[in-house]
């Protein structure tokens, strides 16, 4: 069993927390409120006051917070964690970054001697809570083996996606393609209605066709199709339509700093951008149907 | 067996007519060109040098031409075929058309007490060789039945999508489908590339995520990852762009026609269109991923 | 002067008639309801309960009805004006409307000898009414010169756009320029806040640039930089987004019909599809800009 | 008469130099190469080996290089210029960067009281050679009055945008503007060509209408519209293509950075990438009408 110092218990950290805690790990943790405290103490979490605290003894950092400068600002600087951490202990960020934030941990952690893991997941707040979360890792295979029984506390699936910041990569790219995806699922949906096809037999013939995508088959966004996605419950406890924007803005600084065109990512970007603008930001993605249908 | 007039003999009507042939259907055939004469004897097939020849005695006339305008040249008019089938016979259409044509030739049928299906099929020359189309069949089920004897013969799914229509109007989801998530997986693997990230593992990894779908799992865009899809032999012997692009175009013409947005479908259209534009019509449609890398 | 039976007597033609009785011009009107009648009597015009009354005895049939499907029930089939109009009268159809049908009259006319202009509109419902249009004829230039005092009673500026059809084919570029420009001026706006910088400037700058366009200098979408602008009054009393929506689909329409990609005005097209979708379909189009910024 | 220190002697700071030395200012120059030595002598411009030395004595230190990172490896550090400026010199960044890294830079001189001033230019490589560059300035009003002598050698035309940053904020949006007005000009003068109407009449038509912009007004796509123009002479000696992708990814990040959708910008940047990955960078901007023309 292992220490480990967690930092980031908001709606996704708590439960992988408390999920790490439930596997046996000892888990000391931190956050900048404190509105975790007693839930982390009734999961036999350590709550700390100082983040020093948390990862005083640990083997393993895990950092779980929304944007790219809060993970430089846990863990860079003369005052951040990696200055801290005891020797050998390994540092896994399952924030969802900038690639180019993810390799710049990388190489902070290189210089003062500790391995870092970028460990994004896919599977939301549910996925959390389940402890069924997937964990695409980028980073060398041997540290991902160290951590592997860390994160088989809190996930299914763990993927070695390859070196530093294969992680955020892979995140990057699926989200991107599942944004768009259900972007032509809800533009197909919309267009057989409007021609009087049911949605039910346009999922069935796509599904096994070339068109098929898990939107159109496991996440489709017209209500009634499926009794447990977001849609069939008013695009409530899914994947926040906010969150795909961060994710799909990730692309696209990915593909500004690549110098590649993302024409269909871009697109996606811009119309969540808008729907988010319009106030929708906190229904499930699939609810960009609504864009398009008028609501 | 069933009696079958067959109209419309290039790169898909050929083989489709022959797979009916060597299923025991009593075929004669007619096309505007007389290329395809020796191969269909060949088969057992009797060309005819005049269309009322061909559809004289049917009990089934299947059209499979290239646009809505042919299909309405051939049916429609006081020398259309139409005006000329034998009582009881049924049309089938398998050109992927307009919704709008499409219903338009079933009201004209409807008038002459004829019934039609319209039954585009997906599965490219490839599937109208091997037998192994898909059909997508608008119109009554009871004509369905009727007629799923001679589709049997020249694929292996038949699906009902529905009232008159509906076959086209799954056709054209469909694709428009597999355009867009063709490109946001060429996207997805362009941007992986420019980072460093194998193409085999993305592969792996989005293809049981939120972001899969056929184009990343089944039909790659990027050369060897799957020894039999056109990307592997240098985009040739595919789905032709020109064709997806003349199906994105009905989906565009669909949207219009409904006064529906379609924000990633009318962008696909305009990628293909210039990719079109640009020379490379003659390639499979995953080629697309020259669009953004260059070359 | 002129006798002039004139059919559609909405917001738009309303007006144009009473600017062309003004002109001294006998008009006759027509339209399906009745609304019109007391205002059109108080303005000298007769007010026609059968379209065959308005046509009667005319030396030019003016029309301005709001889609093509319309036109061709005012004039075709043969109870149409066509059908009816006296031997040397000219038509003048001031609708907008699509291309290929605007060209469909123009072959229909010709077929009875009768000459046929497409002479669509700029300027809205202020324009009509301060008799300030701009019309682009598309036609013979003879007949051009026949109608010219006709439509110098209802506006400043007469294009001869070319032959049959192209009147429609620079509204709608125009069009399409208009809403993209608009689009993109908003978001040039929307930028320059985020940063600080005030839109008075920002127009100032691109007005003298390469950037320049007539949304930024003449009709920007930010409020109170300019006092008689849509933007300054709560985007009332414009040209409604619904409307520059139809051109945006008749610009569409035109591309699919020629096959080309255009995508950028298919973007627009999108965009204000979905601006309309979420209710927004009276407001002036620069309103677009609630789109980027949220309202 | 200024004494200036130039840094970045490319295509567009050689003739920049060139013409403030011609104004009668003192001119060192330093570039990473020497390619610039003899021509910048035969204008009478000192060359120096090394950057300290171009900067010496100066009163006004300017670049003109490529990237935001040149600019702060130019500027920043210990070894940077700013920390070895003579007190009081005025630093004039002419560069076209991002507005985040124009806003660092002036945050870095306040910290080592010497003010910054923002300044890219439009006009192009002719416009520097002619001497008439416009200058968008961000900064204190006092600091561009000081400079605006040495500006005027160089430009014709001198904008106070406002605060730091701001001249890049209206490049910028000016260039996004100019990006999008191209491509809608391009699409529609491709649009009429189709349907028949010479470039000719729809310039003229729009160039009075809601839809007139520069791009149509004053800079064709078209070649032979006008004599002094890119497309008149096949699209060479204007504005790169690869240039304005460029401003269209600083208008992106922008964007990115923002929060905020540009859905046709975004759009453009997208464009103008696959247009350069096909290999056509070094063409004029207007040549984007290739893309939809099939050239």
């Amino acid at each position: 069993m292992a220490r480990i110092g967690f930092i980031g218990l908001g709606r996704m950290g708590l439960p992988m927390a408390r999920n790490a805690a439930k596997a046996g790990h000892a888990v000391r943790a931190y956050d900048i409120t404190t509105a975790y405290h007693q839930a982390a103490t009734e999961a036999g979490i350590v709550p700390c006051n100082r983040v020093d605290d948390a990862i005083a003894d640990c083997e393993f950092a895990i950092t779980m917070v929304p944007t790219g400068r809060q993970v430089h600002e846990v863990y860079l600087g003369d005052e951040g964690v990696l200055a801290k951490l005891p020797a050998g202990a390994l540092v896994i960020d399952s924030s969802t970054i900038n690639i180019s934030e993810a390799r710049a941990l990388h190489d902070a952690g290189r210089t003062r001697g500790l391995a870092v893991l970028d460990a994004p997941v896919s599977g939301g707040v549910m996925g959390a809570e389940a402890g069924t979360l997937t964990f695409m890792v980028g980073g060398d295979a041997a540290d991902l083996e160290r951590a592997r029984p860390v994160l088989e506390g809190m996930g299914h699936r763990i993927f070695h996606a390859g070196a530093a910041g294969s992680g955020q990569i892979a995140k990057i790219c699926n989200n991107m393609m599942a944004a768009c995806g259900m972007i032509v699922t809800a533009e197909a949906f919309a267009l057989a209605k409007r021609f009087g096809m049911p949605a039910e037999t346009l999922r069935e013939i796509v599904s096994v066709s070339t068109g098929s995508c898990f939107s159109m088959t496991n996440y489709p966004p017209v209500p009634g199709l499926l009794p447990n996605v977001p849609s069939s419950r008013e695009y409530t406890n899914g994947f926040a339509a906010a969150l795909m924007l961060k994710d799909l803005r990730l692309a696209e600084q990915a593909g500004l700093d690549a110098g590649l065109p993302l024409p269909l990512g871009q697109a996606a970007a811009a119309l969540f951008g808008m729907f988010c603008s319009a106030g929708h930001g906190q229904l499930d993605y699939s609810a960009i149907i609504k864009m398009l249908e008028g609501n």
